[in-house]
């Protein structure tokens, strides 16, 4: 780890006012980390003055800032030239720049009006970065070039799509240079899915901390917790063999793969198909399971069968079993199952049925109660559990739940 | 609008990693606004000494801190000991706070541990704000506790079912009294599907601006732009009228509600049902129609049909239709929509089926392409566009379109 002071400054009042999330700051991080970098501080201001005086002190404290937003061809775009005043030097017409602009709009058969000229300025002995998806090219300005601070600042376009390329060609390797190393740091996300964070701290926290050198961050989410390890190869080893052996089972990934993606590699790997009877869930889990590329080889049939008669008429469900044992029930999601193997050809089905709420629980099936079946040329196995939370995050987490069982069964099976 | 001074600080030392997203400032963000209030900063830094470091500058240049984190009972969550220090008051065990702990456990079965107890010390004359879900009282210390400064700061849980209600229950009164009034902003959502935000700036921006007193705001997301208007009500109501004149048609909701919401509504007031035929989205369209409380009512059967047999078997799509004209058609998304509505019995269905890449494009239909269908028992409509986007985002924006072809459906059938 260096000790470069890193701090991120996001300038633009949608950003205070909540209309727009500030993703920005997370995935710079991510992206630091992986180099071996951290930053240090993260600030929001509005547009307007605050920028400038912003700008007077994250540049007096740091090493970096990394500038977002504010490089636009409106007049509360003024990023640019808050820049320039506080490093005292003059502003001038980049050739580069203007030239991009030019065929920006060419290429899109748009004329190109003169508010955008103002993108193309740039601080006197300062680098244009280019940028590959839109009007606003990004400006790296060295340590000292007004003669103080000794801060690099880069400013960089607000929008995603032109932020995240010009971040890895144009920023990236400036900061290896300023960090002088090839700094990549040694980084291992463990991803869990069916424990919890405190899990690690009952069994697990204490023997990591015992590893001297080792950096030990969690990130739990929904159902599933990410472990990061970072130091020498050889203490991240020693704690992801500790690790590995209290919780070998709850391990999904180690390259950051999402639950979703190890399914659909386990299935590929497998040469299995796989197919989905969903009741709560209500589509969730064919949605995962189709946000990964290339899905089509795995999944080809979904049902969502919302109601009792579409669990009857498309998958098979027998009304008794509906009227005997109520369609929140082990019975019905092993009908639903089987019934979907069979109808789909598929090698695993799996099912979900429970009550999502607000409305609809009972005293003996409440709110969050939910039931699973996993079926397989096998045979057919169901799970009864109970996850009171609200609508959304119960089927957040009973859609994990279900790629869980698929993920375990391929296990299973190899 | 009050010119109360409203700063931000959230501690964490994974927010910074990137390891988890930031919501907090956007979500304060949006719930000021609703009161008329302004965040003029939002700070993050890690854990440890920076809090105290931030307490310091934030007190001193703000009238109201806002603090998220470190409450827990680990030895990295020191939020309130750094403010006792910085406020320089003592600290002192609370009885409510202890007692609410106590019985926290009690409901659980769960032993409390010593580590807890901390969670229950208190700055001397601040108040305690009880925590509904979760161990973390928050603290609010009114201005000049400690003589110094005259900044009032309330610190708050980070898990955000803790700090929501925390803030709607003991925040918000605290707030409007601090603000010396009820001050509730007159602030209207126009939400808009199908239009972009440059459609806003092009044909509506100028003739907004000159609106005097009135406040626009924009928030773009995919498929979709929110536009805030604030003021008296008579501005409003004049800045409303320009922009339904200007985009009636494409207006989805004033309250707030998105897309899939106001679809279920509609269907709800129609007593229709519907249902869907998802190719490329995979069930997303189901799964966000699902998301809303009460779906049941009116979407029964969905379709998730990703290969050309299941686009047979299930819904009747014809062979010679798929081999003529390929999956992803006007001709095989028409069958689909018919097919489905047959089978479930719904009023109208909705089908979505394209080329969401990263493969499988072609230069007659290249990634991005997607066909919808529209079928009630008066017909079937279909439609070709192209949506060049990375996968998500492509699934996205296409459900975004299926579910609006369903709203403006049920708009013409009136």
């Amino acid at each position: 780890m260096t000790a470069m002071r890193i701090e991120i400054l996001n300038t633009g009042t949608e950003l205070l006012l909540g209309s727009t999330a500030n993703t920005h700051g997370t995935w710079m991080g991510q992206e630091l980390v992986k180099l071996g970098l951290r930053v240090q501080r993260q600030l929001t201001v509005p547009d307007g003055v605050a920028i400038e005086e912003a700008l007077v002190e994250t540049t007096r404290r740091s090493d970096v800032v990394l500038v977002t937003g504010g490089l636009g061809p409106t007049s509360d775009d003024i990023t640019r030239e808050a820049l320039a005043k506080v490093l005292g030097v003059e502003m001038i017409e980049d050739e580069a720049a203007l030239r991009s602009l030019y065929e920006f709009f060419e290429k899109r058969n748009k004329p190109m009006v003169d508010a955008n000229l103002k993108q193309a300025q740039n601080l006197v002995g300062a680098d244009n970065l280019p940028n590959k998806n839109g009007t606003a090219p990004g400006i790296y300005a060295p340590p000292r070039l007004g003669g103080e601070p000794s801060c690099a600042v880069f400013l960089l376009p607000g929008p995603p799509r032109e932020l995240y390329p010009m971040f890895h060609d144009e920023v990236v390797p400036r900061l290896k240079a300023l960090a002088g190393v090839e700094a990549i740091a040694n980084v291992v996300e463990l991803k869990f899915v069916g424990i919890g964070e405190s899990d690690f701290h009952d069994q697990l926290d204490e023997d990591l901390a015992n590893i001297e050198g080792l950096e030990v961050g969690y990130c739990a989410r929904l159902g599933e917790v990410d472990l990061r390890l970072i130091g020498s190869d050889e203490v991240i080893a020693k704690g992801r063999k500790l690790t590995e052996k209290c919780f070998s089972e709850f391990l999904v990934s180690d390259d950051g793969a999402n639950l979703e993606t190890v399914v659909v590699r386990g299935l590929e790997a497998a040469a299995l198909k796989m197919t989905t009877a969903e009741s709560c869930t209500g589509g969730l889990v064919a949605n995962r399971l189709t946000d990964v590329p290339g899905a089509s080889a795995v999944f080809t049939h979904g049902f969502v069968t919302y109601s009792n008669e579409a669990k009857t008429q498309l998958i098979g469900v027998s009304e008794e079993t509906l009227t005997a044992h109520g369609a929140v029930s082990e019975e019905v999601a092993g009908e639903m199952a089987t019934g979907a193997l069979r109808v789909s050809g598929a090698d695993i089905a799996v099912s979900i049925t429970g009550i999502a709420g607000p409305g609809g629980g009972s005293d003996e099936k409440p709110v969050g109660t939910v039931c699973f079946g996993i079926a397989t040329h096998a045979g057919v196995e169901t799970f009864r559990e109970n996850h009171p939370r609200n609508r959304l995050d119960f089927k957040q987490q009973a859609s994990q739940r279900a790629l869980d069982l698929v993920r375990r069964t391929l296990l299973k099976n190899q």
